[in-house]
């Protein structure tokens, strides 16, 4: 595993792109812009994106695999990965040892796995991974860990952004 | 029907409002800003703008019917055009049979509806319809089957934007 | 009362505003970024600034009264009223009744009030007071009838700014 | 105490900071970005950042104390404290005395306490502290009684900042 990644030339990123089978996903930063809308009782909100879904789909039919890994256990990471019909691990303190297991389950290599993280907690997973991603708004101390960032921000089109750039890929010929 | 439309020059755009009976809306991404507010026992709430109910009331008096069009049911869009006092069809898996449903209970044909969209899940609407519009922010997808986008963004103005537009060209006199 | 007001020279604000005893605000837009949340059972909330407490409480000391005004009966205005100590006048169908009862039960002329909006609803009451204010994102359509645009938008610091000019001018030696 | 500091120089900012022990910190403004939530039967949501509790365990690592000072007693500052594990001390009405109450209970003297604050409320206790920080988008009367501002504006990030900035200092070697 190297560290300091640099993002990755288009040719490169294609065939790193072709070799990937499942996508892991951190959710808070990710699948959200990172913030908490915290009520009186404790209870907590987040604020998710409707295109994300979208662009889920598209990874299901082009045979993609989708995982969210979140370390802390939160009843919002449960219902917004129900309402997405995808897998969901929580109350994970390692995320490296998940994603590990997520990989064994599914019987694939580390290298066939991309992981899209936005914050120094999501490091050590970023160094195991094939193809490690970071959101646009990702701490500037994951930024040399990464062979892409997206455009996009956290909960504003980041996700949809992954899978939109997959579905490019892998429907265009050869390389 | 024609894809790859391109934005319409003024006068042509006068003379398609002038058809229009009747405006369709996509909800998520054009009531709103694509976001959902998630909830720890899955409930959801979005987020409207209160200037798309003046803007709807103009069109109501110019003798446009307006009417919500949405793929997912979802209680929040049954409450937001209950408030609007606007017609609402939700749960049509087909958008396109919805669109044509809408038409002929109307007695219109496709050419004297508009459709308001943000995403590819518009693209069979927008493609069918005589005055396809979208959003600010919408998908980079859908952009070349639109003959008009608003300069607002959805859920920031978008809604609003349409209606001030139609009041502009049909309180003016001839073309 | 004169239409397509421009904004005034400093010297005459600072005459205009020494000269007011009560400032009217619209509450959505103003209060509000003019967004309304929507929940699965049609309640709904806004989001609001802190820092307008802090400077309604000025105006206070400064021994000028505030009121809302406001179209809808809605009971986050009750709420937020309540919170910040203020009066609040609701379900008026029309506005500019309203502030003439406000007036007339203040002892004031309406010159000696100000009223800050920000869409179209407003003008009856923007064309009718002494200062009429509009915030930094207010419809195009009013603009032309303030006298005063903040540079903060709704929700977003317009009511502070309009309590931090008051206390600017009215703590500054005669003119 | 001195009144309109400016903003200190690397190496005073540097040793300064390595005098620090314990940082308290408003909560509106800077922990969220001053808004609220408004909803119909009166109660409030504020909106937080996730990074923020990453943050604050770099501090508690690095043997620096954090405290919660909020002036109006609300329990969303509870909740969030709660969930942060920091200790938080509401109503009091004078912030003042609040912060000579924690130095004297930790037994530290008050230029071993950072302050970080957003607005005029939070003067007395930026003009007593050793280290008074404000946030990117405090309000402009504050600006001259603080000797840092950060980047980031409230509840984005300027808590996270503030903790990465002692985290650098505090880590790397002599001066």
């Amino acid at each position: 595993m190297t560290d300091n990644r640099r993002a990755l030339d288009a040719a490169t990123l294609a065939r790193t792109i072709r070799n990937i089978r499942l996508i892991a996903f951190d959710f808070d930063g990710v699948f959200t812009d990172n913030k908490v809308y915290v009520f009186q009782d404790g209870r907590e909100a987040v604020r998710c994106t409707r295109s994300d879904g979208m662009g889920l789909n598209k990874l299901t039919a082009l045979g993609i695999r989708s995982v969210i890994i979140s370390t802390e256990p939160n009843p919002v990471v449960t219902a917004r990965s129900r309402k997405l019909g995808i897998d969901c691990i929580q109350n994970c303190g390692d995320k490296r040892a998940a994603i590990e297991e997520v990989a064994q389950e599914a019987g694939l290599g580390l290298d066939q796995i991309a992981f899209v993280g936005n914050d120094i907690n999501d490091l050590p997973v970023l160094r195991a991974v094939g193809l490690p991603i970071v959101v646009g708004d990702a701490h500037p101390d994951v930024l040399a860990y990464a062979s892409y960032q997206t455009k996009m921000t956290g909960g504003n089109g980041a996700v949809r952004e992954v899978c939109d750039l997959f579905e490019q890929i892998l429907r265009s010929e050869g390389e």
